[in-house]
């Protein structure tokens, strides 16, 4: 099965364009996780567990596992999620990129290592750092977009003979890159009118959208804005909106209660 | 001390721009290599001991550690450069760019957990992803601006506002970024004419030059057009062409006599 046949099954399961960041910051953790030795796998396994029968993707940022040093604990948080809820695809979020010979290296890393089903990339160097992902038929790859972040203008929405480089960036994906049809964009929430032109260009390519909960895009305009006709292809994620909705011990029932909620008012505004 | 002023120390200690890329690929190793438990720091330690009175850094390269599983392994190598030879800078290869929030953990990542002079990192997602490696004001961030791949001139050399988008990207940093005069710009040795034209625009910022040795770039081409007036300002990186110029027993001898060698044909262009 390919990612983007696990995502459309997921999609459909759970009747949810919702997906989990899962960004452990072992500062913001209850007390109760503070000595414990696995406590980043912990942490997951609690909210995966609480969250599972409502979301379509699950998607760990890989850097706080590296800050810490616990790349055990993310191996070990992607198998569980394949072990016991093998229906939701992982997106490992790495942004990786880089020379054809090093993006094979970072492709093992993803794919092999960590056996993530999709992840994310940065297209900035070019067709031939992304290709070692895209060779993996089966597999997802994300490219950054328009992110969700205050500097994405910075270099994405210069011009570039009439249209923004994010423009640019995802007509020569849809274009030349999507070959074995396993391509994603990064399109941030925050955006809506820049999702509504993104969708223009590449027809039902799935997105990812950061950005709601803590950084704030508004759902009825982003749902409407990118979904596509059978009311899917958005992988709407949220990270610290929901890992953090409480710090005590509940915190994960309450994570369920605002994946709940986050769920019902995506699908009010779906096709 | 700052990164640059360590830099500079290291380019007349050495009397060398020469960088060795430490991308140990563990199926290029000589077998006597093959069953060693940490055969990857072994393989750098070899590499290191022939070659640190030759250079002005190492650049290990993050994704050959991450394939294998061996983030340990670049602990070491990185710790055993600052004990052993602590005049050379280390500059960790890793391409990072995200959000602010994730961006903090990835400088983690490079300057708290590896304890790298610098850190390379993609520019794509604006001055915000960057930042929080910036105000580390002694350690070193180096910018991707004109890549040495094929497929660089997909993104980078789209004509933004009468110029390529890399330029645009040298005059942001130059303008805007380098508050801490801590930055430093890829640029590859594959392009001279467009290293001239970078350095046009940035002053004496240095240069990371990848892309001389395997790539085939042209010494005196580049040293020509990226040298500063005083001959230094290049941190010429050479790593597969160093590393695996034999694959036998003697790997560590064949490299240093390639980099004696590839100092020397820098050496007669500098100013």
């Amino acid at each position: 099965m390919t990612f983007i046949e696990k995502l459309s099954c997921a999609w459909e399961k759970n009747n949810s364009l919702v997906c989990v960041g899962l960004d452990p910051d072992t500062e913001r953790f209850p007390s109760s996780l503070r000595d414990v030795p696995d406590a980043i796998f912990q942490f997951n396994k609690a909210i995966i567990d609480a969250t599972h029968d409502l979301v379509c993707a699950y998607k760990p940022q890989i850097a706080y596992f590296s800050a810490e040093s616990a790349e055990d604990q993310l191996e070990k948080t992607i198998q569980y999620i394949q072990t016991e809820y093998p229906d939701i695809p992982v997106i490992l979020d790495s942004k990786r990129g880089d020379i054809g010979s090093t993006a094979k290296k970072y492709a093992v890393e993803a794919f092999e290592r960590y056996k993530a089903d999709a992840v994310t990339i940065n297209p900035y160097l070019g067709f031939d750092s992304a290709e070692p992902f895209l060779n993996y038929k089966d597999k997802g790859t994300v490219l950054l977009c328009r992110t969700s972040n205050r500097g994405a203008n910075d270099l994405q929405d210069l011009d570039v003979g009439g249209m923004p480089l994010y423009q640019k960036v995802a007509s020569m994906i849809t274009e030349q890159w999507n070959f074995n049809k396993n391509c994603m964009l990064v399109v941030g929430a925050t955006w809506p009118s820049q999702m509504s032109e993104v969708r223009e260009i590449v027809g039902d390519m799935p997105f990812l959208v950061p950005g709601v909960g803590a950084q704030g895009g508004d759902i009825e305009a982003l749902v409407k804005a990118g979904q596509t006709a059978n009311g899917t292809g958005l992988i709407i994620s949220s990270s610290r909106g929901v890992i953090y909705a409480s710090e005590g011990d509940n915190f994960a029932s309450a994570a369920r209660s605002v994946v709940v909620d986050l769920r019902e008012k995506i699908n009010l505004h779906r096709n």
